[in-house]
């Protein structure tokens, strides 16, 4: 368990203050950076002890085959997981004739901090050899946000009071030997080593590797250079072979004499282009990497993360934990999202082999509307993505016997990689998920370039998907039977409430982005008419509901199902890991929000009381199985006046790896997850949400007693705006220009002459605090 | 296909007339032979060529994994299929020094009868080398029903007007080469190959072989035992190896001379037993067949089967195909059961490798109520079975946290192999069709001492499984949720009719029993409360009716769902093959009788009316993409007056595999659609049912145009009847004793003294004939 002790509270760090080999697997995760294209796990410099080592770019993945005891029709033959590319993190260290590891002489101290401003891993090492000989270490990295490609590592090696010999080998290392990733010996076939040597190339200071994947024939190049510095003497040379290169430096330090070494990595990749091309393109890199040198690079990338805080910050008075949390969770997915460039977020980001590197609704659900509000070109290119592979998801609709397109519940490529459809195929809300973030980026960024660009067409796709799985009954009413909504305890069901409100909604924008861009649509072949349908269908939505319990039921017959028998004692795992889906699906237990989602994501469908009551009930058969709940529990306590437990909440989303909460962190961290933590404070105590009619922003900020003082930053319609609450008053200020929003439902003009402040206006909650089943409480230390 | 030129009508027998290599498959099938315990399929004696080569020993099975690609609690891990054991059929032929094969030479004359009167296959070809030699071979084969490890081929070649020298090799073959079973490796790994050599023996005129199974690790022997006659000089040598065994006779005939070799077959097999014990066994088995001789053992084959016609047989006039098909039937459900000795009854009995050997609830859904009427013997101890596999199906139902017992939706061994729960684990309603064969027994033979032996124990843990997975709702209805019906094509829903109902008599029968049982009961430790729980349920138990429709809807729902777009054609496959679960599941399509099966099965539960309504709705949405279906809707047809249909349907269930119109004959016989024929005619026209209060037997005969006369016996409680019906009158016989049953609704007394002969009550159907889908009209040549 990470704690405050290893682990300490700052608002702008993380910082390890000992090295605990149990926590390397999870400190590995916490420590990643990436930049959406390129990312490195927080694996110690000299490569050993590991729990997983990784380094992933966006989009490169092997195939394995999914075998099926018993097939079915449209189940996906071929599954995609991320291949850890060509290590080019490895420097390893000779000490006169012992080799550096952490594990043998004596550590005398150990240190890392990631640095959330200047967007770098620092580590300060003292070590003595088994030998008596005292080292220091000193090594920087970073992975760059302004050059894609590159990633860089100062490495410095100190003397202590005696003369050392210094070797470090800085190596490229490819097939590296990896966790087991399954249990079916065919799949740990496919995927071990993956990466067949294609070519090689030494440079006058490093080297390339070229690769090829053995299965999905992606074409891989790393490439290493470096510049050396050293008080005195030394000799260097780099040796290559197929599946590793190595430039190694020796010298003989004087005692307090410094070797310092600075690594640049280029890494690039294709699926059609030449060796020569892919080559040369790794050389201009690392070119590029050199040109700016490694404190050009440490300015670019403070520079670059300087103008991301100034329109992303959030400040937490009275929360340290959380104010550094969810710093930490901005800064992860903006590295998760910075630079994916058309390609997909996944849900670990690139910073673990978890999910098999998938993308899921994640992305659109829950990391879109916080990079819409502070990055909204990478949210941009993240909706450009789902636009590129429209193609494989029309397949996917045919194979389906439906129209229109049926997104991946799970992918890299593009392809459906989920092997349980009842969990993936049936999950057809994503597709009003990714439909909804094509339309609420319109209505933040004000901007309807995108839509015209590519969204009008996933909306008309999505649209015809809704249409073609949906019916109207004998009595007009419209339904969405057989699906799965978010809640992954309940499959299979009929007329799921989020689902259906979701389609509706999803319904409804198509209709308007068509009437806001006629001849766009009529070139995408909607007819005049088409629209109507799926106005009609929209508006006949069946929403279940219980008349005699008063809460919307999940699905059809949900409320009517028998309670799940919780035992008095929580169990360890999941409830999957001990329950059949047979018995669970027809229970009435959620493994996260469902309901409450739909709340939260369509608020004008329901009434205040509706809310209190639903979260009451759905709060007391929620197990947060999943980690995308409690940021949507917190939003929807806050909201009907639960603010302490929204406080609980927002804490245990955004401290999901900070303290590793689900026991997983080793695999990656959970994007969404902390996106969600942001989510918690700025639309659960900020009150932020999006109306389609009228002023765009609504806010109500309303702060839990454990939090003094609230402060967050918005782009919206190309004005920054910032929110500034206690618990006595709100401030609003803005950059530039103006704008009017809602605020405590009542409109303000705001304009970048003067701050607006008015004060906080409280709410009774109607129903008392809300009970959890027996040890599912929110946790917050 | 199979037509009337290759195979005609025969009362008695099933002769081909021809070798049409297209139909090699089905036609090892349809001539397979066995006992319930021993299964050899149809191959030639020379054993190529051959499309499946088959020699099976009930519940003798080898384990292979079974690889999920994404996994859930509680999915089974080990699959289990039936092994190919050593093949004892083999008898090449050389014909000086040309192998005799049917490919190569001419084919002069070939024919193959198998006998339903001898239980005897018998085959004569006559055949000229490419050399011109002329010979005629004779063999006859059978499975004998008296001695259940033995199996016997006499074996006759004749020359023809030129002397020939002859050598025959009669072979024990382990592991021969096998169809591809599956597509991933490690399946077919675990099963290449599944036989490792244990132990051989040289007998005089013969061998012994024993292997043992890679994985499951079952002991097996298989010997063969030798009678040579020959007009003439000869000469005999066996040479054995680990993996096979081979007896040569050389001889050279002059024309017209005539070598005749009886072959006798010994098999057996063991978890537990000693090497040395199983191959006394086998040697013991041969010793008993050497002393029969093939005369002997065919005279007590015929015995036997003259017995069971006597008390089995069904005379149809006017539809040959139908009174071939249905004696056909018959013959086959007995080799199936007759001697499984408390092992399953495979859905393929012992002719094929289809669905990996496995048992499902056909046994007791189907194949029971004939084996009740006819054999009852046979029917106790497959209800022995269920008892015998209680430990692993109460393993099953805590591992799916339930109570009671859940029996393995398919398995050989007791352990569940099936792999996708909705249509496995979920089908939880095969444990109310077992309770109900033990029920059935019961009443039909008039015998309680099987329920006080084993019977009240399967009751009464099938009666705690229903009540710990349904529940009661707020205004006290009983439900069953998240279930699948027998319509596999919407799987995985709520208060599924048939389920229901059928949960319900399960509840009462186990209530019952208890009642008749007090001290039984209370040792199985049935509180005197706990049938009250059972009945309150039963009582309780939600019948989903749709109002506005008038019908019942299969399950909660159903009827609201969208309607399948059936295209004009029909599809070749079935509808599973082109089109995902997801999108079948909430359609109104019915892979096959599930309302209607409700209604076969508990027919108490609904009045004629809903009969006729519930008939006429479900024939439309009905496409019999399960070979289980037919049978069901002729029986239902008939009793609601459309006796044409009915006929249709008869036919369907009973030419399945003598017309192949499922096109996977050659995978196996069809065993529960051949005892559904027997159903379709006896429930169907003769309208047989069993009451639960009052006389136990009600008839209530009529007659479709095509048929003229109907008869056939039953045995009940000791006596048996003969019913015999024309489209005028009934006639009742009893061999034995008196009997009190219902016909026509009204009592009927009838005694060994009289025939009892009343006029045949005609029925007007309350609806037109029955309409279904585009294509799927129920077929008959």
């Amino acid at each position: 368990m990470i704690d405050e002790e290893i682990c300490p509270a700052d608002p702008w760090q993380v910082r390890e203050t000992r090295l605990e080999t149990s926590l390397l697997g999870p400190m590995e995760s916490v420590f990643s950076l990436a930049n959406g294209y390129l990312g490195l796990r927080g694996n110690l410099d000299e490569g050993e002890p590991y729990e997983i080592s990784g380094t992933y770019l966006n989009s490169f993945y092997e195939q394995r085959p999914l075998p099926y005891p018993e097939g079915g029709y449209g189940y996906p033959e071929q599954g995609q997981t991320v291949v850890n590319v060509t290590d080019g993190k490895l420097v390893r260290l000779m000490v006169d004739d012992e080799q550096f590891h952490v594990e043998r002489g004596v550590l005398l101290r150990h240190e890392r901090v990631l640095d959330l401003r200047a967007g770098t891993l620092r580590r300060d090492v003292e070590w003595e050899s088994p030998a008596g000989k005292r080292v220091t270490v000193r090594s920087r990295r970073l992975v760059s946000f302004t050059q894609r490609a590159v990633a860089a590592i100062a490495y410095e090696v100190e003397a202590g009071d005696q003369e050392v010999r210094i070797t470090v080998q800085s190596c490229l290392a490819a097939d590296e030997e990896q966790v087991k990733v399954s249990d079916d010996p065919r799949v740990a076939a496919a995927l071990s080593d993956p990466l067949q040597a294609v070519e090689q190339d030494t440079e006058q200071h490093g080297a390339v590797l070229l690769h090829r994947t053995r299965r999905s024939g992606l074409l891989l190049a790393a490439g290493m250079d470096h510049i050396v510095e050293v008080d005195g003497d030394h000799r260097e040379e780099t040796d290559v072979r197929e599946d590793w290169a190595r430039t190694t430096v020796v010298t003989v330090l004087p005692p307090g004499g410094r070797l310092r070494i600075v690594k640049f990595l280029g890494y690039g990749w294709s699926t059609s282009r030449s060796t020569e091309a892919l080559r040369d393109q790794v050389a201009a890199a690392l070119n590029g990497a050199r040109y700016a040198g490694w404190d050009g690079l440490v300015a670019e990338q403070r520079a670059y993360l300087d103008d991301f805080w100034d329109s992303a910050d959030v400040e937490i008075d009275g929360d340290a934990n959380l104010q550094q949390a969810v710093r930490f969770g901005l800064f992860h997915v903006l590295q998760a999202g910075a630079r994916t460039e058309r390609r997909a977020i996944p849900g670990k980001g690139l910073t673990g082999p978890g999910y098999d590197g998938h993308a899921f609704w994640d992305t659109e659900g829950y990391v879109l509307p916080l990079l819409m509000y502070t990055t909204p070109r990478a949210a941009a290119d993240a909706i450009r993505w789902r636009h590129a592979i429209l193609p494989e998801a029309r397949d996917r609709a045919r194979t389906l016997g439906l129209a229109g397109a049926a997104f991946p519940w799970r992918t890299i490529g593009g392809q459906e990689c989920s092997a349980y459809w009842p969990a993936g195929t049936a999950a057809l809300h994503l597709n009003a998920v990714i439909a909804r973030a094509v339309d609420r980026y319109r209505l933040v960024t004000g901007d309807d370039t995108l839509e015209r660009e590519c969204g009008l067409e996933i909306l008309v796709e999505t649209a015809r998907l809704w249409v073609s799985h949906g019916h109207h009954d004998a009595s007009g009413v419209w339904h969405v039977d057989g699906v799965t909504g978010p809640d992954e305890y309940s499959a299979v069901a009929d007329d799921n409430v989020f689902t259906n409100l979701m389609a509706a909604r999803n319904l409804r924008a198509a209709a308007d982005a068509c009437h806001r861009h006629p001849e766009l649509a009529a070139r995408l072949g909607v007819s005049p008419e088409e629209p109507d349908v799926w106005r009609a269908c929209a508006h006949a939505v069946h929403i279940p509901y219980d008349e005699r319990l008063g809460v919307h039921s999940q699905s059809e017959g949900f409320t009517r199902y028998a309670a799940w028998d919780f035992p008095e004692k929580r169990p360890d795992d999941p409830l999957m890991m001990h329950a059949p889906y047979f018995q669970l699906y027809r229970r009435q237990v959620c493994k996260q929000a469902d309901l409450v989602l739909a709340m939260h994501w369509c608020p004008d469908a329901f009434t205040d009381e509706q809310k209190a009551r639903n979260v009451d009930y759905y709060e007391r058969i929620t197990v947060r199985d999943s980690s995308l709940s409690a940021c949507t529990q917190a939003v929807m306590c806050a909201e009907v006046g639960h603010l302490e437990t929204a406080h609980d909440y927002a804490w245990e989303a955004a401290m999901v790896d900070l303290r590793d909460l689900h026991g997983n962190t080793r695999d990656g961290l959970h994007i969404a997850s902390l996106a969600g933590a942001w989510s918690a404070i700025v639309e659960g105590f900020g009150g932020l949400r999006e109306c389609e009619s009228g002023p765009v922003l609504s806010l109500a900020p309303r702060l839990p007693s454990g939090i003094s003082r609230l402060r967050f930053n918005l782009r919206h319609s190309g004005v920054r705006l910032e929110v500034e609450a206690d618990h006595e008053a709100v401030r609003l200020r803005l950059r530039e220009g103006r704008m009017t929003l809602m605020l405590y439902g009542e409109r303000v003009d705001v304009s970048a002459q003067e701050v607006v402040s008015r004060p906080v206006v409280p709410l009774e909650p109607a129903l008392p605090p809300p009970r959890q089943p027996p040890g599912y409480a929110p946790r917050r230390s």
